[in-house]
């Protein structure tokens, strides 16, 4: 009887309104036998609840369904899942750098390290990664102890080495921040955006399609995610009307737009914007007093015949007092190393004040692990002696693989009707447009699901290619997209785009 | 001029009061050349900068500074700094487990792994290494992939297992999520309980003293700390009554007590809680409708004749339906593998769908790094064949190592005319109390600063031992205190206490 009462206490209160809110808090714990959850979808902070983030939504929660199901046996129209869902290269066969794994396995094992010389005699490492691991041991690269709040002082010296090299420009080592990955430092800077007594919401400016991390912070730091829509029709472009419109109609509402997310090369779009679009909206950001958030994490991902150029360079170049923070990832680029959340920023021009807050902010979760600081450290100098010939081969391979997949999806996708792909600029994923039918549109709409889910999810039960509808992205609206990856192998990526070619043949005839 | 201008622009900017923000905004960005920072003191979000967080303050900043000094030849009475500062033992000396580590290494890089019985035949791993790390790799622990968010799916396994045999409950997988270090977990946790629509301002109960990770998180939460007095003189105990007053006094004010945060073994109190006092706590947690976020990160470093219990196994026995979150870390107990930031959390009794939100809200940031995750499997699965004497040789001399230096803390500071010492009881940390003559407490005033942290600056300049003042903990009003470590070598503490007895003896004096 009393957990009866009990179960039926708790559901109640998940539907309770907020008006409800004041009795439960004023009879709080309920008395007897009788105690609710402290915690509920009523009573969470509802920021969290709201927080949107699709790239681990609904469906990749049906693939691990699926997964387990075909390992116990069960019988789908495909063997085995192809992941194009999320952007994680070594879950999916690409290797990692022999170089880096070597000098941070050294400094992992110090009885290794000792030991060097014995296993460079034996072939097992390069002496050059020997010799790294014994530089960094001599800086105090201790894996095992916490560093300074920022990060290991070298590795930071070495991140402005290659600022240097990459932009002819040199930030100071107090500019550059180690964070665990990229997303770490982009909650650093929006978290000192979020300010609450400046007489309007703050907007944050992010590119429709943006990837879901900033809507799930703005949300969280309940910010506005002031949408710029991208171009399309023009590889994805950033487009400057877009931007003052949405400027525009934000400031209307009394937003108090502060920030400006461009991501370049983009996700899930797939671009690589010229310099001639990067300086206007560079100019864009000065002349409206945003700080520029530079999100530049497949800079070495370029499928474009021009080169990427980062834009604190064109902040330098123009010589504006323009605040600029640029992010940095182990995870992306040829080296993929996703999994060991390693990054950086460069903050430009900021407030010296503002600055000591951000080292005080980093600080409070202490630092950012040791092996992905390090590999910062080996990312940005690459090995140039005995190792340097592997290393290259290695690198190559991996982007020459990644252009080939590209092709592949470009070629596939461009082939099927009722599909749409801009051609492939950069990064690593494809944002193709599909024009549902009508029928499909309503066969989702019934069910309550998104069309492109709809979409989605049916080729993921059909095929096993598991990609991530766009509506987690946001598109123009009555437009419907996909993001897929084109990271799987190529003998991987060949037979899924056979049968998704099928799958969506059959899908249009059927919702003709 | 137009220089000379912005920077007086910037510099008034600073001084601005919230009522000068309405101007600001309406004219923003500046005309002309004139153009100031969107990110200032005065434009921050002010949550951040109110956030306090004293371990890595103004002290350790002139630590550094003393650091430089004296490698570029500046003299000062002493010849290196003693860093009691921070709980980071390998910073200070203490080895890494060589089990663990061979394990990490093999697993970084996969040519080492592939010729683990090499390695092993020259003597420089143990077979056992070899085979954990060969266990691992089938079990898909790829360092450089995303994992689930949540983490290793085999390594939470891992950790049910160490609480079935550590408490005699067994937690299902689905409650244990891996974390970088304890404090991403403690975030999450708060980051639930940080409504704004309760009808009040949401409280954290926390201990005063308290490690300042929950005051800064709570500033910039929008929470309020709500600060409950550990016992002093019952060796800093949490006392019942305490508890009820701080809960009665923040609730008559309109607080939404929510939270209750223990930290045992204590930090910075060094102490380990009976399981009659955690009885009650837990009791008072039930009462009164609150989550328990159990801080269990010193659980192996026990120095009391009782031995550890954790908040979750009082629950469990008691059959209660208290919802408790509890932390355990890399970073402490004889492993001291702070840098590679690793750690678990584990939910118990939280509503399903409270479950739900907080996988969303660790997946926003993707996973928590590998290795720190596959760290955690080690943690709690030692190993038990040819490695297990080294290991526990190792994991002794840490441990004993740490006994004897909290003895001469204990003896040297209890000596001390107008210091008073709690037994230590456990953690790596002892919280004297300081009798500062009112002299010293005038001087410091007429400096601006806490008498705590004029003391501790004093001792910084004449010993080079760094402490922190017990001011960045919260202490009872009017009382005084530091936080040292017990962590430097037994030969560096030994010397330091004998150059710290004196300094205090004569700081005794001059302000007699």
């Amino acid at each position: 009887m009393a957990v009866a009462q009990m179960r039926l206490t708790r559901r109640a209160l998940g539907a309770l309104g907020s008006s409800e809110l004041g009795f439960l808090r004023s009879s709080w714990p309920l008395k007897g036998s009788v105690r609710c959850k402290c915690l509920t979808r009523a009573t969470i902070n509802q920021k969290v609840l709201e927080a949107e983030y699709a790239v681990r939504g609904r469906l990749p929660t049906r693939a691990a369904a699926i997964q387990k199901e075909l390992a116990n046996g069960a019988k789908y129209p495909f063997t085995e899942l192809v992941h194009c869902n999320i952007g994680n290269p070594q879950q999916v066969g690409q290797i990692p750098l022999s170089f880096n794994r070597e000098v941070l396995a050294l400094l992992t094992a110090p009885r290794l390290l000792e030991k060097a010389a014995d296993l460079v005699k034996l072939g097992l490492i390069s002496a050059e990664a020997a010799e790294r691991a014994k530089e960094y041991s001599q800086k105090a690269a201790k894996i095992g102890a916490y560093t300074d709040s920022v990060g290991f002082q070298f590795v930071r010296e070495e991140v402005c080495d290659f600022i240097e090299r990459r932009d002819g420009n040199r930030p100071d080592v107090s500019q550059v921040f180690l964070t665990n990955g990229a997303s770490e430092g982009v909650r650093l800077v929006m978290s000192a955006l979020a300010a609450t007594h400046l007489g309007g919401r703050v907007g944050i400016m992010a590119p429709i399609p943006q990837y879901p991390l900033y809507s799930a912070l703005s949300t969280l730091m309940d910010c506005e995610l002031v949408g710029y829509y991208l171009d399309e029709d023009n590889r994805w472009a950033v487009s400057i009307p877009a931007l003052e419109a949405a400027h525009e109609e934000a400031t209307k509402r009394g937003v108090v737009v502060r920030g400006l997310v461009v991501i370049n090369p983009g996700n899930p779009s797939g671009n690589n914007l010229t310099p001639e679009t990067l300086e206007k909206v560079v100019t864009f950001a000065h002349d409206k007093g945003l700080v520029l958030l530079a999100d530049e994490v497949y800079q070495e991902n370029i499928l474009t015949t021009h080169p990427f150029k980062s834009m604190s360079s064109i902040v330098n170049e123009k010589q504006l007092d323009l605040e600029v923070a640029s992010f940095h990832s182990l995870s992306k680029g040829f080296l993929g190393e996703c999994g060991v959340r390693g990054g950086y920023c460069i903050f430009e021009n900021f407030d010296p004040q503002v600055m000591e807050q951000f080292v005080k902010l980093k600080s409070i979760e202490l630092c950012s692990n040791t092996v992905g600081q390090l590999s910062v450290g080996l990312m940005v100098r690459p090995p140039s002696a005995d190792a340097a010939a592997l290393y290259d081969e290695e690198r190559q391979a991996v982007l020459d693989s990644l252009r080939n997949k590209a092709q592949i999806l470009q070629k596939t996708l461009s082939a099927l009707p009722g599909i749409s792909l801009q051609e492939i600029g950069g990064a690593m994923y494809a944002f193709p447009q599909i024009k549902l039918p009508k029928a499909a549109i309503e066969a989702a709409e019934a069910q309550g699901i998104a069309p492109d889910e709809f979409y989605c999810m049916q080729a993921l039960e059909t095929t096993g290619l598991v990609v991530v509808p766009g509506s987690g992205f946001r598109q123009v609206e009555g437009t419907f997209h996909f993001r897929t990856t084109f990271l799987p192998t190529l003998e991987k990526m060949q037979r899924a785009m056979a049968s998704f070619a099928k799958f969506h043949t059959d899908f249009m005839q059927r919702y003709a």
